[in-house]
């Protein structure tokens, strides 16, 4: 095993103050590596790709250390065991771990977490990155802690086709909301509107923050009540000018400054429209509920199993892919969970 | 009575986009109104002076109709019943009212509040206005319901030495936090760190968002967890730069762009920031916890009495000064809560 070739992506440059190229990561085939005592040699079946690893491209501070120039670039990844020197984990067994852009990853015991196939029935076990994992759970304890969603008020989603966007939709959706759909394209609005039953689709793309806050108050004539933010920009600002009494905003995400870390993102202070509107925004990171994992697990599968959320990929082939694939997803090409199928 | 001359300030012209003069009020005497079936005749004692005023005085939509043109401006005094038609009041009775900027008015009984005299013991009936009034309270349930200080917390306030920072600062100071005041002059934060006990104290004038934010931040190793935020502007930035994590901002006021109602308050967008601070932002107005006023009343009484909570007023003398002394509020001029002493 140690003689065949794992090969990963390095993290070669920083991209600061501009977008990412795909000469900012270095593809190298290293030796797979051996698995020390008490360690577990991973083999990646399938690489998540979110917008947070933006972040850890950049130098800047932030709630992560940044990744390391020359090293694996950070990622969470399914895996499969292939070798054991751990007690309790076996060849064959279905782990997550952040594991990193490559196709091996020797790990100690205490890295990975182990998953009962069995609980997954007839779901993709890529959904362990997705649905069932951390954007899953994003979108779940943010509408849970932050934006406490009630039946009839209206409910704004940007990047609403994304790996978070989607879900959160459709928990609003169960919990008798309306929701408003906002992306940057027909396709993707399209999608959430027809397979996923979200009431209406806003295109942002070519519109200032007056002409888009004009279209989302044409669908919320009472405004908005809760706006679940994965993106920033010109789309928080027309939704701060369209928020209802007592609305909360979730600031999930900042993708449309994704290359501006670090610097500071000129647009509006809404302190005002915060103040008249008695108002409530709140910065959301998923990492500060991992003790209610399990109930999150337990009712996302129930959902899903159910048929009563409904969950689309965007899934890329090979590890070479993944480069590629990240700067789609941070310009919006995906269409769903960005993926990449490191092994099958 | 009806023969007697009521002095009154009309609402003669909207600043709209830029500062208040004077002509925007008119003075006139009219006649001092005879109370109808059910009504009171009241004598006001002091005129409160407060930065809502400014967003009344604009047309643009706000948490409260704009004052009308040509009808007097609106306000909350603090009178003496001199005449009664209404059960349940009497001449002499002290009361509380949105009376305006007039010497008299004739009141609904529904208007007014009466106050037991007795409840304040030695302290001056100006203090309903204040630290016992709206302002007190505004302080008093936002730190309660949002701001949510713990022993050891450091907690900024900005106009720290206004009607409504004093007290914040020294409720804060109660709770066992560390208080960093902000203001614009020496005398305001000689004041709050020498008699009030505040820690330490920033002058915010002439500096821009980097330069005070290092200055928070001197006195802030740790950062800003709860920012009692009054002002809005430059102070804000700064402010939001030196943010802990899980900081909670208090938007109370925003007077640094009072001249900007119904404008955009350009400036940067935080939210990167309350994503990586997981912090949380959030309007507050003091009219939603009505139904606490009791509670918040008998605990700042008690405070006051005990010395525990000190105040200072700043007062002008006739009605015809409340022009000149609320423009000054609203750059900084006063020292302590505006009022005017419309009658002894």
């Amino acid at each position: 095993m140690t003689t065949a070739s794992n090969k990963r992506l390095l993290l070669a440059e920083r991209p600061e103050g501009r977008a990412v190229k795909e000469s900012d990561f270095r593809l190298e085939a290293a030796l797979v590596p051996a698995p020390g005592e008490g360690q577990v040699l991973l083999r990646t079946l399938f690489l998540s790709l979110d917008p947070y690893m933006r972040g850890r491209m950049s130098a800047a501070r932030s709630y992560a250390p940044p990744a390391e120039l020359g090293a694996v670039m950070v990622g969470e990844v399914v895996g499969e065991i292939v070798e054991s020197r751990a007690p309790g984990l076996s060849r064959g067994d279905l782990v997550l771990a952040y594991a990193g852009w490559q196709e091996y990853a020797a790990l100690p015991a205490k890295a990975v977490e182990r998953i009962d196939r069995a609980s997954l029935g007839d779901l993709p076990v890529s959904y362990l990155l997705g649905v069932l994992g951390m954007p899953g759970a994003t979108a779940y304890f943010a509408l849970d802690t932050i934006g406490k969603p009630k039946s009839g008020e209206t409910v704004l989603i940007s990047a609403a086709a994304g790996a978070v966007g989607q879900v959160a939709g459709q928990i609003a959706k169960l919990k008798g909301c309306r929701v408003i759909a906002c992306a940057g394209a027909a396709d993707k609005l399209a999608f959430v509107t027809g397979e996923l039953g979200f009431d209406a689709g806003v295109d942002y793309k070519g519109k200032d923050a007056a002409a888009l806050a004009a279209e989302f108050a044409g669908h919320a004539p009472n405004g908005i009540d809760v706006f679940f933010d994965n993106v920033g920009g010109v789309t928080h600002d027309a939704a701060m000018m369209t928020l209802a009494l007592r609305g909360r905003v979730i600031i999930c995400g900042v993708i449309s400054s994704s290359d501006r870390v670090g610097q500071p993102d000129t647009g509006t202070r809404w302190n005002r429209q915060l103040l008249v509107k008695r108002a409530l925004m709140q910065g959301f990171l998923v990492g500060d509920h991992r003790a209610r994992w399990p109930e999150f697990r337990a009712a996302m599968g129930e959902w899903l199993k159910s048929g009563r959320i409904r969950y689309r990929e965007d899934i890329v082939d090979g590890i070479e892919a993944a480069p590629r694939a990240f700067i789609g997803l941070l310009s919006g090409a995906n269409r769903g969970k960005a993926l990449v199928r490191v092994a099958r």
